[in-house]
């Protein structure tokens, strides 16, 4: 990625002074840490309350087996100030759920945030919120975008109104820091970075496309191809649906 | 911290060929991240599965309210190739916990690896295991190392013979990057790496208390006095039982 955080021209949420609701959505063969990174960073803005919602309240696993408990339906759930929507390949089956699309389209249009991270930008697409938008998502779904009206900005966080979007799976840590700052302002987030000493340092440099090995890159896109196409599959129907590629 | 990666001059672990089995300790009030960050690298290690263990098969909350579900009790559970010892608040109700410091010390003894992840270097303190090891841990729980018979490294990530420990929270996915490469190579730890897009791009600078704004670290440590004052009791404890600060 080519920045750390691009900013759009136009107003960012404001402030808030009272306490901060933050809603969850996990679902069946997510990527779990797409949500438990924003969790670690968000849980920690003083005065706010987490509530975890899926469709409905079973215990779900993500796509590596992990168990993840809901507490909290989506039918049920008060409108949260924040809303984060993960991906991973289990969005997939959402591509077409209204109940979660509703839920991210509302969150979009009453101006509260929502935050997506990884391939929840896709079911943010799905939504209709990503037209005229700059948008960032997993570097493998980055091509995508353009098919869901958005403008793909080649950055690890991008805030474009309310809608927060971050690059893919670990990057949630990064966007949920900056959504900490817009609501309560950059010495919280810093705050919360230093008790969970996000201070990064891989040992490898192997987290991009860019800076990984020839033969890495080529060893992931040959496992991820299956996925590749049923996601372009999918990104063509919605472009038709918009009109957003004539 | 003065570097990424730290390995002391004995001998590593060997590469397995094999299937490889991971067990990941879970308690309540633990840090959810030290555990679902090594989870995230650790379940994509190619032919490896994954057990998540707890003393009793009863959900836990971490200590920001995440529930966990872990899936075998440590007495029923099968010693795995690679225990995870998370921290968090929580690690302070299990320094007395012979169950827990039993498992820990038979992994370490048997040669096959441990990863401590934050304060889960505590708990292999009080186990025993870290006399005359380089270790790291939280930044705020460095300084007591030398009370366990630890030698403190500075360091995001230490192996010292079977023993590999990640500083703190966040650090969970820098050491599992680490034993990942252990395990299988590099170019497996760097296709998990590309996978999750772990290329952090953290927009602020406050992860550690060398590069955070005074205030802010002020202001941390302000909050963790009380947890302080109880982990030096404890440190002194350990201290006089193993004749560590003679």
């Amino acid at each position: 990625m080519d920045s750390p955080l691009i900013i759009a021209e136009k107003p960012k949420p404001e402030l808030h002074n009272g306490h901060v609701t933050i809603g969850c959505l996990i679902f069946p063969r997510m990527d779990q840490i797409d949500f438990t990174g924003p969790f670690e960073v968000l849980s920690r803005v003083p005065d706010s309350s987490v509530r975890v919602m899926a469709k409905t309240l079973a215990p779900i696993r993500d796509v590596q087996g992990l168990i993840l408990t809901p507490e909290v339906s989506i039918a049920e759930a008060p409108k949260p100030d924040v809303l984060l929507v993960p991906g991973g390949y289990g969005q997939q089956d959402l591509m077409d759920d209204e109940e979660v699309l509703s839920l991210i389209r509302e969150q979009a249009d009453s101006g509260r945030i929502v935050l997506s991270v990884c391939t929840g930008a896709l079911l943010c697409g799905a939504a209709g919120i990503l037209r005229g938008r700059q948008v960032t998502t997993h570097w493998a779904a980055w091509d995508l975008l353009p098919y869901y009206g958005a403008v793909p900005a080649r950055s690890r966080v991008v805030v474009d109104g309310n809608l927060v979007s971050a690059a893919g799976v670990t990057a949630g840590l990064d966007g949920a820091l900056v959504v900490a700052s817009l609501l309560r302002g950059n010495a919280v987030a810093e705050e919360i970075q230093l008790s969970i000493e996000y201070s990064p340092q891989p040992v490898f440099h192997a987290g991009s496309p860019d800076t990984a090995p020839s033969d890495v890159v080529r060893s992931f896109l040959a496992q991820y191809e299956m996925v590749k196409v049923a996601r372009e599959r999918d990104a063509r129907h919605f472009a038709h649906k918009w009109n957003t590629l004539e």
